[in-house]
């Protein structure tokens, strides 16, 4: 991929595109929680065809219609997330903050061996969600290290 | 100006900007309407410093602060939204046909000597509303037409 088209998608994502972490309960789940990640772009589902084109491109992820009339296509499985993460590092502007943590969390996901490992993927994620101003009542490193510490 | 800086712009611009043509009536003006235009990249009120970027890239426009949270950087001066257009037209991709329509409208205005010239441009305007979706109830050439024919 040409670093003209990366840097479109970058300037696209940093208008109208978002990065995504947050933690979920799991029960069926060894550390009881997943942390989850994605990353979206979107369009007026009156003009969906053009996120058939990012498709095109990242070969990866799907496209939803909301009911609001809103559509986006979005990549969610955390390796395709690291390698486009890594692919628009350069050129995005606006979200630079998002990319390098998201990039040291995805990382650190991949060592996880133990609950103090996964704690501190955690806790990188509540810093992931100060950047995205988010006001939601979310999971927080917190609740999982009181469900997580006997 | 850059390739790649070209590409993150016009990203940007397909993702969360807008392309604006639109006649309004003046009645101190020769033609008794006006035809307006403009290119806004927008952003949260919160992030609008990032607006300045844009600025400082383009180099003309001004940033505004509306009430709903929301602040955009506008470009109107009919020259540098053609310099614009012409910068970042290699390398948009939904916005196509606005960029497109937009230069013929621009080019075309420029050499408007009568009402019939005025009259031409105006219906493009009425062309590019279409591109646009728009459904607000606005001056069409239709309106300009039949103030204009004696």
């Amino acid at each position: 991929m040409n670093s003209t088209i990366r840097a479109y998608i970058a300037g696209f994502l940093d208008g109208d595109g978002s990065i995504f972490f947050q933690i979920v309960r799991r029960k069926d789940y060894k550390r009881k929680f997943q942390i989850r990640t994605s990353i979206s772009f979107y369009q007026k589902t009156d003009n969906s065809e053009n996120l058939l084109w990012f498709k095109k491109i990242l070969k990866v992820g799907y496209i939803r219609h909301r009911k609001t009339g809103i559509s986006d296509y979005t990549i969610v499985e955390p390796k395709e997330v690291q390698r486009i993460l890594k692919l628009l590092q350069p050129h995005v502007r606006f979200k630079k903050k998002q990319v390098k943590l998201g990039l040291k969390i995805l990382m650190k996901l991949k060592k996880v061996k133990s609950n103090k490992d996964f704690l501190e993927a955690c806790a990188l994620v509540d810093q992931f969600k100060e950047l995205n101003y988010s006001k939601k009542r979310t999971v927080t490193s917190e609740v999982v290290k009181m469900t997580l510490t006997p």
